[in-house]
């Protein structure tokens, strides 16, 4: 882990899985998560238990509890504004979410707050070990101070952080829907596909990781390959007719070829 | 490479990526390409050149050279009928094509060949090295001795030999083209929108590995994320208004989130 000079005292609201990943990430960079929050006791406890020294919380009333430097809000997208409103914060509280949709100005109805962004650019699942180092983040506030603040709490974590405004960075959670979930999607798809033949999915591994290495090493539209960038109509019949048993999957494939077709 | 016991007299037809990449291979393994045929001699001579001892040819009449044990088409799908339909061989030869999507059928109307299937289950682009020893080669023939020696040419080249009737080769290669040719073009998209912001690729590189890991670790589908699955509103809105001027991309990012629904 990168060297930090000062560990925070942190509050975490929420207890899903980025909670569950940052919050242990946050203690081994030398700060202190004083209380995990979530609704549902036993999550708050789950979370609270992975973090050396943090305690359960259940209450939005978060002046009932030591005033923290830094609340990060964990919750889903959805949850955050209902969150603020309830939520009763110790005065001037620097209170940060972590998502890549969410512009900072969900914190403009509360002028008692210092609002800011702490986004980790990255899938979190359980069980999965994150390779923070890795992790960019984005970071935005309102005040350099405070955008200070919280690009060090990243870069405790991180070797790579970037203060990035507002729309800049809803941009980038649109490319990591389309790079991340869709291409997750389509993964899926062909691995229903060969499991339908009786295959096994680890035939396409190659495969996959060389298309991914190769979009990775050049501008992925400059080196697309398959039968839409060729125009092979006789392949793109044959295609279509194999996936007569999944419309949702053919209208896909039929969108798809038509956008490498157009680029 | 594996141990070959036979080194192969071989003809490769085409001089595309497939046959840069698979000719010189052969060599490596331990068989004989003889001769190069492209109807461009420049092309012909061109791979001819990185394969020691092959002579280019431009004419398809076969007879006109020393037999060979195997003739590898490597022409484009498209052209696999007309090269046929042209080409003389000599009697009984034993003439395979490489591409996923073509039947073995397509060489039933040529009652004095033998045909057969050689696929490699790969994507290929110049000046990037194929870990053949990895590669999926998908086999097939009209007889179990011709079945066999195709199977022992791959297995020369290759540790993942499969024997794959048309059907179950046909769904494969449907399967890749979600896998690859599509992920690309959604990596494609994600680079450009994030080249719109005048942010860099790299960025997305962590999360692009970590979501290839982890859908080759776990089935895909059960490790969906991103705001289509949580039936996220709000950011799936305004990501549709991010994309409005880009209506293909919105588009597929209509459908692609309505499939993860119903998934």
């Amino acid at each position: 882990m990168p060297y930090t000079s000062v560990g925070r005292q942190i509050v975490l609201l929420g207890a899903g899985r980025v909670a569950q990943h940052l919050g242990p990430a946050l203690w081994r960079a030398g700060h202190t998560v004083t209380h995990v929050w979530s609704r549902t006791p036993a999550s708050a406890q789950q979370v609270a238990t992975q973090i050396p020294g943090a305690l359960p919380i259940t209450s939005l009333d978060l002046q009932a509890v030591p005033a923290a430097e830094l609340y990060i809000l964990c919750v889903p997208d959805g949850a955050v504004p209902a969150v603020l409103a309830e939520a009763v914060f110790p005065a001037a509280a620097l209170v940060v979410h972590t998502a890549g949709a969410l512009p900072l100005a969900v914190f403009a109805p509360y002028a008692g707050l210092r609002g800011g962004v702490l986004y980790p650019l990255q899938t979190f699942s359980p069980g999965r070990l994150i390779d923070w180092p890795a992790v960019p983040f984005c970071v935005e506030a309102a005040t350099p101070a405070d955008e200070a603040l919280v690009a060090a709490v990243a870069r405790s974590l991180s070797q790579v952080v970037e203060l990035v405004a507002t729309p800049q960075r809803q941009q980038i959670h649109v490319a990591a829907v389309f790079a991340c979930n869709f291409t997750n999607h389509l993964l899926g798809i062909g691995h229903a596909l060969l499991q339908e033949a009786g295959l096994p999915f680890t035939l396409l591994e190659p495969l996959i990781r060389e298309t991914v290495q190769k979009a990775l090493a050049q501008p992925p539209f400059t080196v697309q390959t398959g039968p839409a960038v060729r125009h092979d109509a006789a392949t793109l019949d044959r295609h279509r007719a194999l996936l007569l048993g999944h419309p949702q999957w053919q209208q896909i494939y039929n969108q798809l070829t038509a956008s490498i077709q157009a680029t």
